[in-house]
């Protein structure tokens, strides 16, 4: 039996963040339907930023009616900080993905804070898993500019693996290294991961890797090699960073699950299927950049799905 | 000191040999100056195909009164047959590849001949190091479709090792595994190589790699963990196979250089010179497909080269 991989589907949250048209409601649903079916098994769904920071997440509420459709799938949501962890879990959310930025200069520009400030603001939402709004709260800490950062340049891995020991420590139920610019490369990333594995103890470490310079895949190989299983993706390699310039983008789910079925992991995934969504969502968002060498030059002939 | 890896710049010759238009003799030597003054130490510079069949290379011989000029770079010419062969000497050409292909249906489509057939024409190429004439060459083997074919599916890495200990055994300097369709994944590239590094014996084995469907760079990282240290790889990700359908180009050589340094290989490439050099190809060559994601996003600002 070929062993499994895992690809944490971005698209409905980082993936359009930036898109210039409002997606609607039953759309959103209708593409985590999509995935779902097409065998994704994890979907981060929405975010609980302001929607006057961010107005394609403006529907989260509505859309987190759809979560017992979504049976079967780990539906996420991103919450920028306490308030937003409290809104996912009144609407019904279990699991949350809180980012903070290693580089102080990302902070700052991102979410105005500090990175300790942005690490005191995660201890008081992991304090919330010891009240009765959120008793089996899943929380994913995003280490956000882990590689490098296109604003401050150099990030210490001592201080990536600090980070990552000190919110382990204070309740991350996973931890997803994040190259938030795309400047990771693979002998990075076989140097970065290894102790923050170690520091994990057991819970997931999932990567979160940009293609923005061409190194996406490389580095998910290089990931695998660690011991890593987990990857954030984006259909159609939608996405970036609105505080990170020239960011151009996850590394594409359908390359990515040719790539790991390829190799012998199984994922699940139909990638035809995800061909076929990904045909409808450019549809519904038009002019965006859309990614992908599967896209265009199809699945090898010899193409097999591990099993 | 950081340890050395070479690529072998393709785009004068797999770059260009599908191009709309014909590239004046004149830009052709400029380009491999230009690569040369960039740090680029091996081109492949021209094939002795004859016009009729790739007009692209009828000035190959006029091409070859730059040798001179070219002093400390390994230029080398793609021969297609033993005619081709002679030209290459006869016009001062020390370096010569020849390619063959491991699909037989490849090889039928490709050059109207069996595989086997063209193993024999190369006994042929070989023998003329005997020769006077053919004294000091240096005979490069390529074997073509070494991972999979777009018209056969499936190639058999037995029939891959088996032709490589019949070249190496019969005369060829350099094996080139070549990965033409770009059907190769990192766990086939880890598997399929060390077997060709042994039966090399000593040779150099030089990986070609396509990113047709986006596994390029990844594949070059895992061929470095093979021990591979030399790569083909094309300006812009220029070029392709005629008869490959859907084979959308080389590996970019900006992109490559890119990674190889972060990961801490000297390539001894000036990689802003080549973003300028580029520049002048895409207006010379015009309307080509040109890829790249550093010509794009620009090199990390925590970007040094491997010293």
């Amino acid at each position: 039996m070929a062993e499994r991989a895992t690809l944490r589907e971005v698209g409905p949250r980082d993936g359009i963040q930036m898109a210039k048209r409002f997606l609607e409601t039953e759309r959103k649903l209708e593409w985590a339907l999509r995935l779902k079916a097409a065998g994704v098994k994890e979907i981060e769904l929405t975010s609980f930023v302001p929607p006057k920071v961010v107005p394609q997440f403006a529907d989260a509420d509505q859309l987190a009616q759809g979560l017992p459709r979504l049976e079967g799938v780990v539906a996420s949501a991103l919450i920028p900080n306490l308030k937003g962890a409290e809104r996912a879990l009144a609407a019904g959310f279990t699991h949350v993905n809180y980012v903070l930025s290693i580089s102080e200069a990302h902070s700052q520009s991102n979410v105005r804070r500090s990175t300790d400030e942005a690490i005191a603001e995660f201890e008081r939402i992991a304090a919330l898993k010891d009240t009765e709004q959120g008793r089996g709260m899943v929380l994913g800490v995003g280490l956000a500019t882990a590689f490098g950062c296109t604003l401050q340049g150099y990030v210490a891995p001592e201080r990536v693996w600090q980070v990552a020991r000190h919110v382990a420590a204070g309740g991350a139920d996973e931890l997803i290294v994040a190259d938030t610019v795309g400047y990771a490369n693979p002998a990075q990333v076989k140097m970065l991961l290894p102790p923050i594995i170690e520091i994990a103890a057991g819970r997931r470490v999932i990567c979160h890797f940009h293609d923005t310079r061409g190194l996406g895949l490389a580095n998910v190989a290089a990931a695998l090699e660690t011991g890593i299983r987990v990857f954030d993706s984006s259909l159609a390699g939608l996405g970036g960073c609105p505080f990170a310039p020239g960011a151009t983008g996850n590394i594409n789910t359908e390359d990515t699950a040719y790539m790991l079925e390829s190799m012998g992991f199984s994922t699940g995934i139909d990638i035809e299927a995800l061909l076929n969504l990904r045909r409808d969502v450019e549809n519904w968002l038009g002019d965006e950049r859309y990614s992908g060498a599967i896209a265009r030059a199809g699945l090898p002939k010899t193409f097999e799905a591990a099993e």
